[in-house]
């Protein structure tokens, strides 16, 4: 085969194929490109940068452990270092369909790698040192470790840095809200049915309390993702690494990253099953359905101007119609509850995938971590989102919010101890029957007075137990 | 706000907002840009050319009606063509989480077309004649009823240009695949067990008969959703538009499209249930559980080279291992299990999402369509690719069919006829106890001749009811 | 092993076994029932009834081909027909979870009508004439086509006989209505903001063309579902069966069934693929998607009594709480909501268990007939609850409904034509942000009379196409 | 309403209704049943026991308290008890779909504990103390606050009681059979693909890896269940509590059941999420994942006898067929395999479920709870079958793992220290062309004498790292 234009020749054992010319990788990854033209879904940048981190530090223990001398060592750590900036994306053009062992991806970070490094060595490519893709980026490894390996440690920091903070952030405006609003009496409401009442802040308190359950959940299920599979190779004995190899890299790794990791205790469980990622994601699943209930319960207390429940209102961020005036559409949570169908539907990929490995190796890998990075993302910049274009601006609306409370015949509770229940309910059914308010049937039934009614009925006595 | 180097201007009934001079859409896109930051995955091209199909026949319903003037139509037209051509891909950045209802996409598309079929009525933009987003493109249109409408439009394009295709290639090469080795005898499986034989053909022909069903399946549900709501407008009662513009709509894009659409029957329905997605969905499903036992199957019989079943050899399309060869790893059939996780996914969360509807709306439209066409993408890009890659190439291998084939016990069932159950039996007994072959123990038995057990015996009779 | 007391012996190819003496089951059932403590989930009766059904098709076909005597024939038909009658429930205690493949399923049945029909020939034991559980009753079959053919025509049966009548009752109901309130005009709602008006029967309809769909969708892919496997046999080739065993048989089931079965073309297929069970489940979770949101429409416009949305009234059919009379809570849209999050969850099960056949056979047949069946029978029984204690005593709660139109701001789309949008405009604004009546806003605006607006505003117009 | 034969009438605020004169419920429990029939699936016994557990709790707190005499809390507690040991199963036939609270189902404890403890006072019943199934045994308390209590403690208890000891005998027999064959070297598998060695003890330590970790993620997770709702009453504001009840019935339930719980912090998550159901349930789901793969895993490697892999033996329970000998179905394999189909559905079943929560409550506990219950017992119970009638009589198949072993071509690794790559390659590769052995071809390659190669190539050392 020969040069063509804008073309270089790279080889493998399989034989030569042409490469674009100004791009670093090699024949494996071409071939990949090739071979599975399916869907638009690229190998997440986040793994790629996690793999630029672990070849980082697998060249770092290689060098002390003797196999790499410093010079390859360096150039390595350097490339991998420009790869973790973002300097070289387009460099890693294969997709999420490949083979499930991610083997193309793994490849295609040491061809990079190599072909840079020894950019890096040697400025005009003259120089007798080259970096091998295989025998030094991939020293000591397999596909089999390193990508199990790089879903973790991409899992981690993707759950640290983007998704703990906005859940956070969210939880702050949560927290300044249900103080605000802690002496606002509301009407409550189970079964969509008038209740006995609550404060707004109270309410708000309880979705706050399910944001601190799921990030709880969520950073003790993750904790079991820091255990990584490097350093048992091909099937998990660990062939043709050094025995402390596993354990350096997660050291260096934790150094690298500045979040723990370790060694995990059994490879071969590390190779063939995803059960960490399972759980982690089970853990934003419950997140994902508290979310979907927090951005229901915003959606539907802003609902009407005029013919819902109105109660609250919502920041109006783009045109409602130029006819209807006051029609704020819930948009945030709209694209919010979007977001949580899409996590329940990846959380259904990810456990199907898990559940199908096969000896040595489950081969799903790369769809599990597909979804695993998307569902953090999602959640993530959808809770940014409707914090910063929607939390931030709701308030209450409170003559909405008094005039319910006022209307409410389930207020008659509080009644029993000064007429007894028979009586009291005799007051609220006649409310309901004729369309009174309580306070009207009340006076009208002759059992108490206007004054006594005022005394006795008070809903912001009713909305902590009796001492 | 006064105009800064590269934006330009634009305002709605919310105010004024920059847009960046070189982008052809308006405020409400730029609003969404800007409120939407959430993930990367941008509303499907597919989607968007829909739209701009679903804008031309508007425009030419509204000219014939009345409502707009032929010089407006044919800008519309023209605009929209481009768009369908693809010329304007990257005027479409909104992403899947945004409102519900897609009314941000309904406006992007109305923004792109009017800005573009502006600058085409009047090349140096001083002409007095502006096409305007709402009052043109979108006349007798709201979102409520163009988006579902562009859903079905893009669906049923989907599936008849990119995944009936991919699957009717796929079942080309099964055919010829089945008559090819429609003698070639080779042991059954059951439970993993082996069983009575059959020819690889009928093996292969039931994989054929998978993708024949689906594809009726397919064929059939899809055809609900030729049914459009446009013509229901806001909510469904078609308030603003004329009473024909639904089926003359549908016409058009009929005419246009070349493959058939009509007015829904009950436009409420169709602004508010999406079953007919859910359904199709559904016969993508049962595709992809056929498609995933399929690979599953290749995988297996092609599995070894030594210590596997062995009975197939696919092409070997990437370097195996440098050490190993003769490994040949299954990455087709991987990639395409891993679509299969993918659209399992994608079904739960599209049949969530359909549940949510509220009363004259659905509000999880975009996520609908986002996996829909996902699958159908995925989907098709395996089969082709699974198809070119691997089963093209796929080949018996017939010394370890035979071997399999002669080793079997279960061929026994022969004798019966002619030396009754028990002396067969113990004949197939001894022979897994002592590892012989069934033809070896039956001569050691003495109960019949090598001449006897050659003519008694043979597998290629077995493949199909006794007359 | 000597006969105890209670037991008696029994005996099959792995030797001796105790079977309670009052039990017709054998050896096979004995052995499944000790090795498969597993759930309480038995194998569905409408699955035994489907084998017994089956068991009398192949009984007369096997005599019609001379491979049974007319004696053995009419005593296999006997039991089978008792079994059907539901006369030996108690005998069938097998649970779902045993293998794969339900042949210790097909073995109950087998031994329950060998026994009995044993008994039938012979009152008291004596005589000469034993039917065999393999050699009669299993004649020509094998569990591997016998167990996918009772699916289906358990399947087709509980649609047809449960799933569609209970399905036209609640459309039968809901026509009613929405003939009845074809002329009350409400406020529409999108996003749950108040919307352009539309009739309470429009609206209705609306559901109506929901279960309309639906209805279609599962008649349509439950056709897949009359295709058997009956002939296939162990493999799919037929071996030891009549070449015209498949088809006698479905006709004669169609026969005995009054519904229409067919042979499979492909048995390969029929033995190793579930698409059609797939897809068929797919239509009821279309249902059930629409369930959930007629069942949420029906509780959210039930919402109150007074701090909700209040727009109809559905009977009380439990106490509400002793002290808030009104509180109605809408349990039957409850019991129904939950349903359809079961049917969610089934309709995974299902897809999952489709997707793992391998090579001649799918072992998880058991689990997927479970699902559908529960499916099928939940979604009956809940649509019949949902209609007879919900559905049939809604009514419309007229003053809320008129007071909500009343208050809309969105009527003012109506003054367009006379005043101009930016007049109409500002009457809108005005009444938002100062709690006005659109009438109020309008008079005190100057811009018209009381009488003109009495004149032009008419929502009543607003509910259907510009003529 | 005159009493009829066999019925005794009951009242409640709705009017009269009749009751099985030999029940113990009354009339909430009648209406109920009599408007829910749907399906079969009663609410599960543990619920139920939970109740009691719960009642007892809260009668003795309620004494301390001062709200209930001791002998009526006596009586409660006696009731409650018998409930408890399984006495009055048959009382509670109510089903999992009825209203989405469960008040039914804790109106039916309530009316059977009273009629019970009331029986239980005076065996006459001409005494004149009456226990309330309100007013005693609920006191203090709401359908809204008990119903999620019971679901956790129920769910605590199962887990504990059924789940982790199954999971503990399943890993103690693994860890033994590790053990066992901790120096039997086999060949590894990825991709399907022979790979390099490993012994058969590492491979069976992944699977009990797998145990271990979702062990260890159930008691995590499931933790989170220890915090109860009761105290919460009607919305989370716990009015008609006293502030202490709700820690001081945690207290005594921990009493009781021997395992810890604690009162929830925030009453209003309590009520509303069910987030740590969801999560307990992720981790179900991974161990369903752990075990597919593990029941895959036997069934894979005891296939054959003859055409599969063979390189275990697993107990035959069930006669195969009469004619193959040796054919063993993997029976157990099967059961479990489809018990993780279920248990995916019902994680996604949950999940949805867990998502629908409005405002104060979540109208979905009775499918949450009835999904959660289902896998605990299924997973337990298969993990147990398939312990008991499978794993415990596994045996390596020696002489096909050696032999598969010698025949492999991947242990041509370990003469690359000794010959070089290339050489070695061409070893391997001459030996696949030509169907020889390694040795075979080292032999005739004339690199190495047969000393050497046995020498040189020897499997165990290639199952752990190098030194």
């Amino acid at each position: 085969m020969a040069e063509e234009q804008g073309y270089r020749i790279e080889r493998d054992t399989m034989g030569e194929i042409r490469v674009p010319v100004d791009k670093l990788w090699g024949a494996q990854t071409q071939r990949s490109y090739e071979n599975f033209k399916i869907g638009t879904e690229r190998m997440p940048l986040r793994l790629i940068q996690a793999f630029a981190l672990l070849k980082k530090a697998a060249a770092q223990v290689n060098r002390e452990l003797g196999g790499l001398t410093p010079e390859k060592a360096d150039a390595i750590a350097k490339a991998a270092d420009e790869i973790v900036e973002g300097r070289w994306n387009d460099e890693f053009p294969l997709v999420v369909w490949q083979t499930g062992s991610g083997t193309q991806s793994n490849m295609n970070v040491n061809e990079v790698i190599a072909h840079r490094g020894t950019e890096l060595l040697d400025g005009d490519g003259a120089g007798a040192v080259r970096i091998h893709p295989n025998d030094d980026v991939n020293r000591s490894q397999s596909s089999n470790d390193t990508f199990p390996t790089a879903m973790h440690v991409a899992g981690v920091i993707a759950v640290e840095e983007e998704l703990l903070p906005a859940l956070a952030l969210l939880q702050e405006t949560l927290r300044s809200k249900m103080e605000a609003y802690a002496d606002i009496v509301k009407i409550g409401r189970t079964h969509l049915q008038d209740a006995t009442p609550l404060t707004l802040g109270q309410e708000i308190s309880g979705w706050w309390a399910m944001l601190e359950q799921t990030a709880r959940m969520i950073r003790s299920s993750v904790d079991a993702m820091r255990e990584l599979a490097i350093g048992g190779t091909a099937v998990g004995t660990g062939l043709n690494a050094h025995p402390e190899f596993g354990a350096r890299v997660a050291e260096a790794l934790s150094g690298e990253t500045g979040t723990r990791f370790v060694s995990a205790a059994n490879k071969f469980h590390a190779l063939t099953s995803h059960d960490q990622i399972v759980f982690a994601h089970g853990a934003l699943k419950a997140l994902a359905a508290n979310l979907m209930k927090i951005a229901n319960d915003v959606r539907w207390l802003a609902s009407g101007p005029r013919c819902g429940i109105g109660e609250i209102t919502i920041p109006e961020n783009e045109p409602g119609s130029s006819i209807m005036p006051g029609k704020v559409n819930p948009t945030q949570s709209e694209a919010m509850t979007m977001v949580v169908c899409q996590v329940m539907g990846n959380d259904a990929a990810i456990g199907f995938a898990a559940s199908q490995g096969n000896f040595e190796l489950n081969v799903f890998k790369p769809v599990i971590i597909h979804n695993f990075l998307q569902s953090v993302r999602l959640l993530a910049d959808s809770m940014r989102s409707f914090n910063d274009n929607c939390l931030v601006g709701m308030e209450p609306n409170r003559p909405v919010i008094e005039r319910n409370l006022e209307r409410s015949l389930m207020l008659v509770t509080a009644l029993n101890p000064y007429i007894g229940y028979e009586k009291a309910a005799s007051i609220a059914k006649q409310a309901h029957k004729e369309g009174l308010t309580l306070k009207e049937s009340a006076i009208r039934s002759g059992y108490l007075t206007e004054e006594q009614f005022d005394s006795y009925v008070r809903p912001e006595a009713m909305v902590h137990p009796k001492e």
